[in-house]
C-alpha cells in the first residue's frame, strides 16, 4: 500500500474534532449542548449581500479572474482607505476566504524549513497551513496574567534566527480577544525592520472592538510598506462564513505579484461568493454598530457571570469573540469530554474548545479552554450555569 | 526589503497570462479577438442549479462541514455508482474545485523532494500545485504522432525513483483530448501496483467522450483500491467554473483521512456553490445529450477546418474540449503574440494558447498551440479563416 507523506501525518485535526463524536452521542442521548466552541456566529448576514445573490442572473456560472475584479478590488481598496490604510485595487488579491490568504501568504515568503514566530496562544490553523507548508512555528509565550498582551520584544528576538521569515499576529486575537495597541505594533515594527522579516497580521476581526479602542492596523505604519502583509476576510465581518472571500493586502510588489501566481493555479475564487461579498460593501454602518452592541452585551455577560464560578481566572477580551478561561481543572482535554460524554445538568451540557489546540509548546494551556460568546446572552447564562455545576462535580 | 520565497519565485506563471495584455491592447485598437485560449465553456449552467441558488433561504450564510455534508456525498456516491464506480460518502471530500482536489491530494502523499510522473503535454496548472508543495514534476513524453496515446510503460518504469510517489493522467486529456484506453489504464495499474504508487486521475472531463468511446475510470479497476485516487469537479460537467466544487475520491481510508485534515485546515468549500453543486446531481439526462452533441459537432468543424490549411497537423479529440494542433512555424509562443500583436483579418483576430506553457521539458511543444473548441460553430470556422491568413502573412 502507498504510504501518506510526513507532512500528512504531521497535518494537525482540528482540536474541536476529536470532541464531535461525543456531541453527537450526548444529543443522541437527548442532552441539549450549547456550543461556546466555534467561531460561527449567529449573527444575520447582511440583507444587501443575501438579495444580490438571490437576484443574480448568471446563465452560466464563469470562473473569476484569479485575483478578483478590478470592480471588487476597487471598492474593497474605498473600505480600507476608510479604516487607515491606504491602498488601491493593485495592493489587493482576493482569495478564497482568509484561510487561502494565510496559505498564499506563507507559500509566497517561506520555503521548507523556515521558521514563523506566532505569540501563543493563536489561531489553531496557523500550525496547519505551516504543516502544508513545510514551515515551523515558532512559539512566543504571552500570557493570561497580562491579559496575553503582547510578549517583551526580547522574547521575539530571542528566538530569530536566518530561517525566521515572518511574524505572525492576529488582531484583535482568537483565541485571545486581546487587542494589540498602537504602541504595541510599533515595537514590532521596529522588530522586523532591524531583522529584515515580514510582519503578517490577520485582521479578520478588525471591526469586533469594544470599550471606545480602535483597532492599529500594521497597514497604517509609516516605514512598513514593504514588511506588512494584512490577511482579511468576509467571514465574521459580515458573519457570512460560508462565502469563502478573503484576501491579502500588501504593498509590497513583488509579493503581491507572487501571491497572484497562487491565485493563478487554482483559477478562480467562488463566484457567487464574490457577488454577495461586492454587495457587503454596501451594508449601513447601523448594521455594525448594532452587531459590536450585542458582542459587548454577550462579552459583559459571559465575563460577569464566568467571574462567579470559584476557581476561573477569565482575560477580559477588547476585541474578537472569543476569551481564553482558566479552569480549575488538570486537563481540560479530559474535562471537555467528560463534559459531553459523562455530565449533564438537566439534561443540557456545554461544549467548549480546549486550549492546549492553541498553542504549540507542548503542556501549555492545558488548564484553559476557549469560549466563543457566539451565542445569545439567554443561552450564554445557561451555560456559565452549567459549568460551574459541571466544575463542582468534576472536582468531586 | 524581506525576500520572496524560492517556491514563490519557480511558481509558474500562467502560460495565458503573459499574452492578456496583447490581447487588452487589440480590443482597444477596436480589434474583435476570438478566444480558442481558455477552458472556459459558453454553455449554459443548469436550470435546477440556478435555480437552488436564486430559491435559497439562508439568512445566516454559515461555514459547511469542512469535507462536505453527509447528504451532499451520498447524493454524490449514487452518481458514481451509476458511472460504474462503485463508492460510498466516506470515499468522498468535497474540495473547492478541482484545484484544491489536487493540492489536498499532493500534499497528502508527497513531501518536498517528492516526484509525480505526468504524461506531457499536461494541464498546466499541475505544475504550480506541484512547485506549491516543492515536488518535482518528471514528464514522460507522448506524442502528436499517435495522438498523445499512453506512452510506452518502459517509458515510466524508466523514471521511478525512490522519491516517485505517483502517476497522475488526465483522462480525457486537456490538452490533448486523449481518452485512455481499458486496456492503457490497465497497464497503468500493473505499474502502480507493482511500484506501489497512487495511480492519481483527473477525470473532470469524465462526460465528455465522443465517438461511442466509453470512459474508464481508474476507480472502476479491482486491485487497485489502495492505489487510485480520482480528481473531480463540476466545472466543465455542469458548466459551472464559478462555483468552485470538486472532490477527491478514493477507498484509501488513511489517505482520505489525511485529506480531511487539510480540508479542515481550510474550514469549509464555498456554500452557495455547495447549494449548486448539489441541485447539479437532478439535471436531466437531456442536457447532457444536448451538450455532447454540441461538442461533438464543434469538434468535427474544427478539425475539418483546420485539416484545410497547409502544414497543419492537429491529433484527433476523443474527449474533453481541447486539442493540440501543430502549426508550420517555429515557436508558437512568438506566433500567438504576433497575432494579437501585429495581426488583424478584417479587424479580427484570435488568441491560442502556445503549447510550451504545457510541457515541462524545455523546448517542446514549441510547434503546437492548445485550441479549445469552447465557441459555436460559426465562430470557430470564421476562427480557423483568420488563422489561415495569419499563417500565410507570419510566414512570408
Ligand atoms: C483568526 C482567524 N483567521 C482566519 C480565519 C479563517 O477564516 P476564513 O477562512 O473563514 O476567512 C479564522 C476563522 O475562524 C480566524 O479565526
Ligand atoms: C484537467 C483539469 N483539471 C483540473 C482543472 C481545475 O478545474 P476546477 O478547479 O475549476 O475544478 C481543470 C480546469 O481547467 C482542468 O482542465
Amino acid at each position: 500500500m502507498p504510504a501518506i507523506s510526513k507532512k500528512g501525518i504531521q497535518m494537525p485535526e482540528s482540536p474541536i474534532r476529536k470532541l464531535v463524536p461525543y456531541a453527537e452521542d450526548a444529543k443522541k442521548r437527548g442532552t441539549k449542548v450549547f456550543h461556546l466552541n466555534i467561531g460561527q456566529p449567529d449573527i444575520k448576514t447582511p440583507q444587501v449581500a443575501l438579495d444580490a445573490v438571490k437576484n443574480n442572473n448568471i446563465t452560466t456560472l464563469a470562473y473569476a479572474r484569479s485575483e478578483g475584479s478590478e470592480e471588487y478590488r476597487t471598492k474593497l481598496a474605498t473600505y480600507y482607505v476608510n479604516n487607515n490604510i491606504d491602498v488601491s485595487a493593485n495592493n489587493i488579491v482576493i482569495t478564497t476566504g482568509g484561510s487561502e490568504a494565510l496559505l498564499f501568504t506563507i507559500g509566497s515568503i517561506t520555503d521548507p524549513g523556515d521558521e514563523i514566530i506566532i505569540p501563543e496562544p493563536f489561531y489553531a490553523n496557523y500550525n496547519g497551513f505551516s504543516t502544508a507548508s513545510g514551515v515551523t512555528v515558532v512559539p512566543v509565550i504571552s500570557s493570561i496574567e497580562n491579559n496575553f498582551a503582547l510578549p517583551k520584544i526580547e522574547d521575539f528576538e530571542k528566538l530569530i534566527t536566518k530561517k525566521t521569515k515572518a511574524i505572525l499576529i492576529c488582531n484583535p486575537g482568537n483565541p485571545t480577544g486581546y487587542l494589540y495597541s498602537k504602541e504595541e505594533i510599533e515595537k514590532l515594527k521596529q522588530v522586523v525592520l532591524k531583522h529584515d522579516l515580514f510582519l503578517i497580521a490577520d485582521e479578520v476581526y478588525r471591526e469586533f472592538t469594544y470599550d471606545g479602542l480602535q483597532h492599529t492596523s500594521v497597514m497604517s505604519l509609516e516605514g512598513l510598506e514593504q514588511n506588512s502583509i494584512v490577511i482579511d476576510s468576509v467571514s465574521k465581518r459580515y458573519s457570512m462564513c460560508g462565502a469563502r472571500i478573503g484576501c491579502i493586502v500588501s504593498k509590497n510588489d513583488e509579493f503581491i505579484k507572487t501571491a497572484i501566481k497562487f491565485a493563478q493555479a487554482r483559477l478562480s475564487p467562488p463566484t457567487y461568493a464574490l457577488i454577495a461579498s461586492e454587495a457587503a460593501l454596501d451594508t449601513p454602518q447601523r448594521y455594525f454598530d448594532e452587531v459590536i452592541e450585542e458582542y459587548v452585551e454577550r462579552r459583559n455577560t459571559l465575563i460577569t457571570e464566568l467571574k462567579k464560578i470559584e476557581g476561573v481566572k477569565v482575560a477580559n477580551p477588547k476585541g474578537a469573540f472569543y476569551c481564553v478561561v482558566q479552569l480549575p481543572v488538570k486537563d481540560t482535554d479530559d474535562f471537555a469530554q467528560w463534559l459531553l460524554e459523562k455530565f449533564d445538568h438537566n439534561q443540557e451540557t456545554v461544549m467548549v474548545a480546549p486550549a492546549s489546540g492553541f498553542y504549540s509548546t507542548p503542556g501549555e494551556g492545558k488548564n484553559q479552554v476557549r469560549i466563543a460568546y457566539v451565542l445569545n446572552k439567554k443561552d450564554l447564562i445557561r451555560s456559565v450555569e452549567i459549568l460551574g455545576a459541571a466544575l463542582k462535580q468534576y472536582n468531586s
